[in-house]
């Protein structure tokens, strides 16, 4: 047994008492993460990996559907790459890495580590691509990329990060607009079909887009204490990369052009989006559909002759199905366990003890709303199934509820301040598009416009700023 | 189109005229790979990256079968881990890359990039362990590495590669030695099974091993023309890197020890692997179990009513099975498109043209023996499975015939010099396991000893270098 299990049903700091302990000490406790000893870099332990390969899997698997195909460029880049393009060499540069020695030797160019992949992508397309027949291309790139940042916590920043990048190329400009659109559902389906988390979908600010886009779309999440995640991106690059590189194709019309491109990635970070969506005070709420385990099964007074035989039989069973584990460790209590798995967010918790064995039954308790009942033996397997849809289903509409809760409709620029200042949550109002109220907005309350939603709503006609006339809706938060 | 494609069905060098530019004319010809702008890493290509992609998920589901959980350790690492292990740090240190600068700032330490993570994982296992009722520890790794190599050949030696790396941690040497024979096993599963590759597996001589190890175990496969490529190695580590980072545990015995680890790859280099076993003048062989592409079906005559749609049809019924393409370009002839996919290495070819549709039948071509033959449209997916099955046999077949006929056994020293001067393969031959012999050896051959087989001969009484009592039977070949 280790320190850390040891200590493992103390309590964690309640989430109401501060947010941010909460969800160090839960991210720790439940053995998703350890801090590593390289500043800002965190370890992936087993039970938080484990979530990161179902949103790969049921990720890739939505991607290779839609034309898309996996490859792999280089981790290093050379200097020269970065400094071809201006606007995003001043987005990144300063936070790079720069690889200076090989062995005892100086290079003679300096690497950069990627803190993403266009300047070294879109060069090597310039290689592939000569005339339409080549285009589109659809590469998707599953990598680790760095980002040598001051602040960090764990999944949510962190210096080095797991992440999908798709690099796309196309012949015109609707094309590469429709390939960022379609990714952008694609992303949406993901968060609230498999990761329960609902978004809001919209195009960021000029202010807030990515160093070297034309656009750049957005979902943004809500976590329980309101804040907002942005929970991934998808750019329309238009041809600024492509010029700064030379990707040039013939066309139809026999004219060289410059292609279009996109670039949208979801990263390590949703793990801890799921977290802080969907964990009370006793700990994590897996979702169903990427739980690393789905069921577990715990033998109750195992001594008793037969219990340790049935359980394991329930997990064989059940393990041909989904994700199950069964605790059959003799030197914790019963009690102990509940509270372990609770805190670990397993969906659900399967008791089987003598007197279930009797009753040809075994005990249910569901995490999300920790009801306790008896279900037969008779049919598991399509019980639990039943069961694992209906907590997906039910987190889903938990999460929906409490964002609902938080958003507040309002064009009075004193009552946004105030919001924002109690960290009430969203605010959802209008805006004349001026960077100047932007700007402002941010100096008075630290939040920022999370996006333009696609859904637009009619809320008013002057911008609560200025008092100019508005031109979008917006939806305001803080963000991690 | 594009120029590769244009250029595709031109010859590619002959193997036999120059077997190291018939590598790379097929590498880049298929599209496998990409030369990039930084020294010695390439970028992978989808047709490349699937062949990795099926590697992956062969493997990753035996390591999981077997009690295995994946993780993930930063991609930095700082100075002063690599300089604690001694011996590990001679090894690596003339090829690590040395991050100096984060941003505009110089680091306080310098981390390097991960050649290995032995430097990072056990410092890590060291905050994990505590008692014996923590072990075994069994993590995996899939990630990138660099080793700043001067001379580099796609797949087979490049700078920066993609890997798994496992990493376990046991209470006893029995067990850390039955870990690292559990996972020989496993990898040889996975090289005879899924890749056709066959492979001998043996230990590798104190010069050999890896740095840090006490033992060395490899898989040591031939390539076509008879040179040896090391296909995958599993380290017992003793308890070498436990004692650098203080990995202790307290034992049943109440005695705090140090921990037993082990730790085990196969690479991206085994994709060089598959194409140097089975490659020949038309192009790659592709193992149907990790071809990214099984079938690839022609509609022939397409502008023919009824053609293209029973192309397609085709095509949706057997994709639900295998992994299918079909090629409706209507830029090139049938016969383009015959070399075309032949020199991909599609394990099947599906031609559809009218007369086949009259008779409700398919000409299927097998690219392992070219033979060209009909089968009925009836219970088309049973015959293509029963087929798949039958090419990856006979792949792995042809490739054991040809290494049995290029194993030569003698104890005769100027024999084996002539044997090694021709490049005529491997040589069998005793050894008295001195490492004086094993360098006069290489300086006179630049051969090396593969390894010292599992399965042992008796083929004499002396070592053939120095006449003194032979302890081992070992296997000599040249290396990639």
């Amino acid at each position: 047994m280790s320190k850390n299990e040891q200590d493992f049903v103390k309590e964690v700091t309640p989430m109401e008492e501060d947010f941010a302990r909460w969800y160090t000490d839960i991210v720790i406790k439940t053995d998703m993460v350890d801090y590593s000893p390289v500043r800002g870099c965190m370890v992936i332990k087993p039970y938080g990996y484990g979530v990161w390969e179902g949103i790969v899997s049921e990720l890739d698997k939505r991607l290779k559907e839609t034309g898309h195909k996996n490859a792999y460029f280089p981790l290093l880049i050379p200097e020269s790459h970065l400094s071809a393009e201006k606007d995003h060499f001043e987005g990144f540069a300063p936070e790079v890495l720069w690889v200076t020695q090989g062995g005892s030797e100086e290079l003679t160019e300096r690497l950069f580590i990627r803190p993403t992949s266009e300047t070294i992508i879109l060069p090597m397309y310039s290689k592939w691509v000569q005339s339409y027949r080549d285009l589109p291309i659809l590469i998707n790139q599953w990598c680790n990329v760095v980002r040598w940042e001051k602040t960090t916590r764990p999944f949510l920043r962190t210096a080095e990060f797991l992440w999908q990048e798709g690099h796309t190329l196309h012949a015109t400009a609707d094309e590469a607009e429709e390939e960022t659109l379609k990714i952008l559902e694609i992303y949406r389906q993901l968060l609230e079909d498999e990761l329960a988390m609902p978004v809001i979908l919209g195009v960021k600010s000029d202010k807030e887009k990515f160093a070297g886009a034309d656009r750049t779309y957005t979902m943004e999440a809500m976590m329980h204490d309101g804040k907002a995640l942005q929970a991934g991106t998808s750019h329309n690059l238009g041809q600024n990369f492509a010029k700064m590189f030379d990707v040039l194709f013939l066309d139809r019309d026999s004219v060289r052009k410059h292609a279009w491109s996109t670039s949208w990635a979801i990263t390590t970070r949703l793990i801890g989006g799921i977290i802080m969506t969907h964990g009370d005070n006793r700990g994590l709420k897996m979702p169903p559909k990427v739980a690393p385990i789905q069921v577990v099964v715990l033998p109750i007074a195992f001594h008793k002759e037969g219990v340790l035989d049935k359980a394991y039989e329930i997990k064989k069973e059940l393990g041909k199905k989904f994700r199950v584990e069964i605790d059959a460790r003799d030197e914790y209590s019963a009690g102990w366990k509940f509270n372990y798995w609770e805190m670990k967010g397993v969906p659900l918790r399967l008791e089987v003890g003598p007197r279930d064995i009797e009753k040809n039954q075994v005990m249910v308790v569901r995490r999300d709303t920790l009801e306790k009942f008896a279900i037969p033996m008779d049919g598991l397997n399509e019980r639990i199934d039943e069961l694992l849809i209906d907590i997906q289903k039910n987190m889903f509409e938990m999460a929906l509820k409490n964002r609902e809760e938080k958003i507040f409709i309002t064009n009075d620029y004193d009552e946004i301040i105030n919001l924002m200042k109690e960290n009430k949550g969203f605010v959802k109002t209008m805006w004349c598009d001026d960077v100047e109220c932007e700007n402002k907005l941010k100096a008075d309350t630290s939040a920022t416009i999370r996006c333009i939603p696609l859904e637009q709503e009619d809320l008013g006609d002057t911008c609560p700023m200025c008092g100019k006339e508005a031109k979008h809706m917006i939806v305001l938060g803080k963000a991690y």
